[in-house]
């Protein structure tokens, strides 16, 4: 198996157990769980895939995928309680699943010999639209959006860090590891120590 | 014309109406009915016809389907007001959508020669995500989500049905008007007398 | 450069300030703002190009789109406080971005020779999709569902006018401008004078 396809299974399976955590906090059955895993687990990719003309789109071509999703689903229905908090392995589990789709998307739009402006945003993509989606469609706050927190931001530094390393020689897995852990560290030095960006604030009305 | 396009017809007159009724009741005007009722009615086939690479996508290359979307919209917006309860009918209405839709879904996974996982995916997409638009495009809850109601499990176990007719021999229309009858009852059911799966719940907290 | 392309890279700009202005709101940090801003700016035409089978999608080409989304949102970031309503720009530069996207969707939908159904189609789809994603994501009410406005109703009126042109055998810039003209105006209209068409109102409950 190709190191691409490798990160697109890993992104698949944390992503969808993501999902299913979130229908767990909807109190959905067991085929609610899937469609949400399934959902979370491949949009972004399938966005990608979509918008670069890949065809056949991943998971269409190779069903694996869908079924790694479903297991991830099945999984989550039969255990999330016994997890104390499931928001903390939610929060904790999306940012593995961000770093590892990053990388995914960042790699597969290199493979295809895109521009570096592509190249980054279709990291972006692929790591950030799955659990948009996922977020809009079960009416949670999107991730994307929480204030002071970084989130594109972690995307957007480990997709151009692999651009960076493609430019300097540095391809293949290692360049797409260290995308991820980029994208990874920021993500969680933001969860657990606050780092984050400056905000814009509206200046309050003058007097 | 073809049976599929018969079925495809037929989803796209049914989720205008689903469309067009969630438009009456966030009060928008003619146009704003026919933009509600065209998203809903072509929504989940579009998804489908992109996924699998198939162009033009239906409507694209016959526009009959969006003259009928809109032939929906100007029905309900001048006849809305004479029903009791709009949504009953909404309900009701986007169960035989639903049902309709999924078969048309599978059918056209079918006639593509895709694996079964893809097949039923297929249908469960054409099924759910026009109606899913619909709901959050105009900020209704989706149906997708209601707790304690068969929905997606429906339009799973017909599009299962199908897949397995045909592993039988059981092919075509008749194949087709039986998925839509077993997602259709399922969906009925779930409506009429309570059915539904076990639903995920956390554990009360320990003492 | 195209007239077409210019129209895309007006649209792409007017968008991104009106995202950009949304992520204000929303108080996101800088690449926040960029990330909205280029959801909000390429949005409607990617499903263009999407629909119409139009590869490369139109800024997956040609990133200087992104780079001029990019910097909108890196203006709006450190000028919005400056003005004294947001929401008042959000909604004008709103009224243009519609105008010359619609005018963008009609005339690529005409260049690829499609009927006349679906060229009017197209350009409601460019002007409405890229704002509708943006007001989803964050949450706010899409102007689209404002109750008492006209919004799609513009578009529509504004495609219609550049295919009515197109068969009176005005064809070029100056049929889309035309539209965007009509469209515009039909907008202002609306928000300087309260033009409506009537919206869909529930006869009260029988006594």
């Amino acid at each position: 198996m190709s190191g691409l396809a490798l990160l697109d299974y890993a992104s698949v399976l944390v992503f969808a157990l993501t999902g299913a955590l979130v229908a767990s906090r909807a109190q959905l059955d067991l085929v609610g769980f899937a469609f949400i895993a399934c959902l979370t687990a491949v949009g972004g990719g399938t966005v990608r895939d979509l918008l670069l003309d890949r065809h056949p789109v991943f998971w269409v071509g190779q069903p694996d995928y869908i079924l790694i999703a479903c297991g991830a689903a099945v999984l989550v229905f039969f255990t999330a309680h016994l997890v104390e908090s499931r928001y903390n392995w939610l929060v904790w589990l999306d940012s593995f699943a961000l770093s590892i789709a990053v990388a995914a998307g960042t790699g597969a739009a290199l493979s295809l010999g895109q521009t570096g402006v592509i190249v980054v945003l279709m990291g972006v993509t692929t790591g950030c639209l799955g659990g948009l989606m996922r977020d809009v469609v079960c009416n949670e706050v999107p991730l994307v959006l929480k204030q002071g927190q970084l989130y594109v931001s972690c995307a957007f530094a480990g997709a151009l860090t692999a651009v960076l390393a493609a430019q300097l020689g540095l391809t293949g897995l290692p360049a797409l590891g260290l995308c991820a852990l980029v994208c990874w560290s920021l993500r969680a030095g933001s969860l657990l120590f606050g780092w984050q960006l400056p905000v814009y604030k509206a200046r309050p009305p003058r007097q």
